[in-house]
């Protein structure tokens, strides 16, 4: 059945009353009854829980063939304790495992093998990159991989669809009991959002930690009250992985005059007033948005009343400078922003739930006013791909892009027209992984399109003076310098699905021919 | 069937798997699937939640005949939600209402009426006190009264026994999205703690407020992604009555010495030492206590770790003069623990669950050294009751009182011997509300009693020379002085069932007799 971005979702993928994708907004107001945990109860008071290894949480978690393990990436690329606790399950003979990550990244590829080995038959996760996504595009996974945004991942979990068996989560600091935090320890993540609904849905729960604290080890972001079992071990990851000194400050011209029309382009909406509410991502032109948009903000003396997403110094800056009121932090990307959640009381730490689950009642991005984010492609619908490379193979993450796009009232997308030989600005994205109705602007050196959706948005440029084109006239100015990229050709095998973040079924990744010359 | 605590239960109640109280503990280790909520997707952004009044919130609710509305008590004798939301139920046409409220108290009187005219047929709660006791005894309740401590609540919730389909909760301040506060309005209560467990699992849940804050009121006790609809009123209580100024120092002499004497008996323990736990309550004596211990820190060199509990001036004095170091808290009984949860970064809210529920993975009183409570009678047995007068007229409330002391390493019970011609201490309680293996020590201005259960603190308190008595003895003194009470005479009608934390039944109050003079 074609979905609502003109997608085939095959029949064999609709049973269960799983449905294609209907539009943006098409569950808003419908029931459902939440998901919960099989608990064990702990009504005799015990000192500790802590026990002496991973392999002992995982004895001491009944696990068994088929269940589902999760962790989260706050770790970034220095994450250590997905690759620990894997090991010890294949060590322990366990198989047909899926992994339910948050997301999985360069740190993962020993993950690789444990799908080729059949150990792990199951994936769900958001980012999907390095060798793992290379054996998946291959169809070495023995079920599609599931993928979805990150507020998709919490309604997953809270709907039911998604069952977490053990949450291992891997914390900075944590006390005997398993109050844990992002912070106070020798490996600091600053915050450990991702895995709050993992504490509340799963039916075990691992804190793994390198740095045992004096109880009670608050406020905790993960609750004693929810942990099973803490386990020490030596390190938790690789702290110069886990937040960057700091992030790269664009030099490039062509990324700083995509920001620099961002900025003007946020300018000109009637959003941009005192009070307005901001997101934007980790990419150059994204972080360059930040510097571009102070001077407009003194000019009109204006403030910003919050900011939310991965929290980079540039808007811990503008925070400092009494430009932002509130930052909540769901994520973060640098060392300035662990600094800032921990010291800054203007600062605070959020929920995945909160930031960006569409099924709950009511999350921060549906209260956004301005996102800014990046992108693998664009097609002439607007249609965004942040997962797929050109060459179809798994290299990205949609992450919170959908969430965002569809919650903020102006959704601006940056990117180059090209990237080295290939047209960013595209007739058809490889894989949909954001709907075209909920990007509002595209922005790229070669010009701005505005989504025909938005009327008023043109309106708005047209009143201010600010050139556009059609999102056509960029895809030709992109082929006319790079050529129309050649199809990419499938097997038909579907090695991962993309779910919407409502749940329906968005795109299908198939598995990727392979040629021999 | 006889309880493990020797009270006599109808098989009539042990229906649907419930079972007769067989000792604390005798549910650790199980397991159980939790509950959840029917909750509607908000998934379209919507600038506020806020609704025109009360009524419209009940509408908007789909509110029928038979169902479940629920309400806080930390506005304590101040309250006017749960009569404002009654009264516009009761002006609906609603009937056969329950009420699940976390306690009811002296201000919640316009309810006996609700009950007599069958608008409200079932009742859970922990306090029941006033007019509600009076007809609630009298037979006048269609069902008979759940009774249950604070952690039994959160537990009951958690488990399914008591499904909430509405949460009414007030709140000193909230945003338009519902992030609702116990701090920052004209009627602070300091801490949400109560309604936590409400917002997470009832279907509909409704934030109403007198003070109207700027999205997002940060950080959130109740998180805008539980909230249906917000209501904005003109008062959500009486603030005088919600923080009393200050609590009554005790200048009692007999209380002074019961305060003095448990305080050496705890300093005689191998508990007090530094880094100790502690919990009091905010009766006259309990709060004494905190003056005591002070001294005998100060010799021994040692700081508290953590108190918990209702908190109080004392224990923010302790705080404040560097002697605790962190309160952990889920109800502020005046204006100094407001104030102090507002502004001491050592002071922290926490949740209901967080602090007694039985059946989670570990509770904050599972790891008290040690707490102090009041009762209203104790028996030889030390059982304790703190719900039923002398008269045997509902009057009172378990509270935290079951919880604390079973999760505690050392429970110290204080009470006068007598209360005007009553015994305190007696030969079976009225109604058991904190079974005797729970509770290690009695003190009475006439002697300390030791259940001898606890061979250890007995060891402790000889090798000390603090002298003590059997429980018998001071039972006897009791009668001795006052004579033995008549026996109270009961009808058949059970009004009143007496769960202990972990859901079984330790007691049961049948409908008092009245008597035609």
């Amino acid at each position: 059945m074609k979905n609502h971005v003109g997608r085939e979702i095959p029949d064999e993928l609709l049973v269960n009353g799983k449905e294609v994708y209907q539009g943006k907004n098409y569950r808003d107001g419908k029931y459902y009854v939440k998901a919960s945990p099989r608990v064990q109860i702990r009504e005799k008071p015990v000192d500790s829980k802590i026990i002496g290894s991973i392999r002992e949480a995982i004895l001491k978690c009944n696990m068994r063939d088929g269940m589902t393990v999760s962790f989260h990436h706050h770790f970034r690329d220095g994450d250590y304790i997905a690759n620990m606790v894997m090991a010890e399950i294949a060590a322990l003979g366990l198989k047909d495992i899926t992994i339910a990550a948050s997301s999985l990244g360069a740190a993962h590829d020993p993950i690789a093998e444990y799908i080729e080995q059949g150990i792990v038959t199951g994936l769900q996760t958001s980012g999907i990159r390095g060798r793992i996504g290379e054996v998946v595009s291959q169809g070495k996974l023995k079920t599609p991989a599931i993928l979805r945004s990150h507020g998709g991942r919490v309604r997953a979990i809270e709907e039911g669809d998604l069952h977490i068996d053990v949450a291992f989560i891997g914390a900075p600091t944590s006390d005997e009991y398993g109050n844990a935090r992002g912070k106070g320890g020798k490996n600091d993540c600053g915050v450990l959002s991702y895995s709050m609904v993992d504490a509340k849905y799963a039916d075990k729960v691992v804190v793994i930690t390198d740095t045992l604290v004096p109880f009670p080890n608050f406020p905790p972001s993960i609750e004693a009250v929810d942990v099973d079992y803490v386990v020490v071990v030596d390190e938790i990851g690789n702290s110069k992985k886990i937040a960057s000194n700091a992030l790269r400050f664009s030099n490039d011209p062509r990324e700083l005059m995509i920001a620099e029309n961002c900025a003007r382009i946020m300018a000109v909406t009637p959003y941009f007033k005192n009070g307005f509410s901001f997101q934007t991502g980790g990419g150059g032109p994204s972080l360059a948005v930040s510097r571009f948009i102070e001077p407009l903000m003194r000019e009109r003396g204006i403030k910003m009343r919050w900011s939310i997403g991965g929290i980079t110094a540039p808007i811990v800056d503008l925070l400092e400078k009494g430009l932002v009121d509130m930052i909540v932090d769901a994520q973060d990307f640098d060392i300035r922003g662990v600094e800032s959640v921990h010291s800054n009381k203007n600062h605070y730490e959020i929920s995945i739930s909160q930031y960006a689950n569409p099924a709950n009642k009511g999350a921060f991005v549906n209260k956004l006013d301005f996102v800014v984010l990046a992108a693998l492609e664009v097609d002439t619908k607007f249609n965004v791909n942040v997962i797929t490379g050109s060459d179809g193979i798994l290299r990205g993450a949609p992450g919170g892009h959908p969430d965002a796009a569809a919650g903020s009232k102006c959704c601006i997308v940056v990117t180059p027209l090209m990237r080295g030989r290939m047209a960013t600005i595209c007739d058809d994205v490889v894989t949909v992984t954001t709907p075209g109705e909920c990007v509002d602007v595209v922005v790229t050196e070669y010009g701005i399109a505005v989504n025909p959706l938005r009327q008023d948005i043109i309106n708005w440029l047209n009143d201010a003076g600010i050139p556009h084109v059609s999102i056509e006239e960029l895809k030709e100015k992109a082929y006319s310098i790079v050529g129309k990229p050649e199809e990419l050709h499938w097997e038909d095998k579907i090695v991962a699905i993309m779910e919407a973040r409502d749940g329906t079924i968005l795109d299908v990744v198939r598995q990727i021919k392979t040629y021999t010359f």
